[in-house]
């Protein structure tokens, strides 16, 4: 498993699935737009205070930003 | 919940299944035995590459580190 790339694919369903933009996400999560979209095209390998931001921002359990969707798809 | 000391309970609960050491699981993983020990007394918030080879050391799936035992316990 890639936790770079699956972390970046389940913030962007799941900021998606609450119909947010980066920049409407940014703000709400208290990070900046910039970091968002960094995390998102996986440049960047985020410390846990700020997966924490995320999940908070994303009203989901911490947990599921690390279950990685492709390989359940495929199971 | 607190992100910081939920990781740091799964490491040690999970290391102590395979019955290591800090010392030992500080070899398996790769890192220092003395970053595995802060980890432990949630003295760092530590970047996703290093869960990875936490979590590829503890021979678990990367999510379980998130997972708060306790809440589990009381619900």
């Amino acid at each position: 498993m890639d936790i770079i790339k699956v972390f970046a694919d389940n913030v962007k369903k799941y900021r998606l699935v609450l119909g947010l933009s980066q920049e409407a996400f940014a703000e709400k999560s208290g990070l900046h737009r910039t970091y968002i979209s960094a995390i998102e095209r996986q440049k960047r390998s985020i410390a846990l205070d700020n997966v924490q931001k995320i999940a908070d921002a994303l009203e989901i359990e911490t947990h599921l930003l690390f279950i990685d969707g492709e390989k359940t798809l495929n199971e």
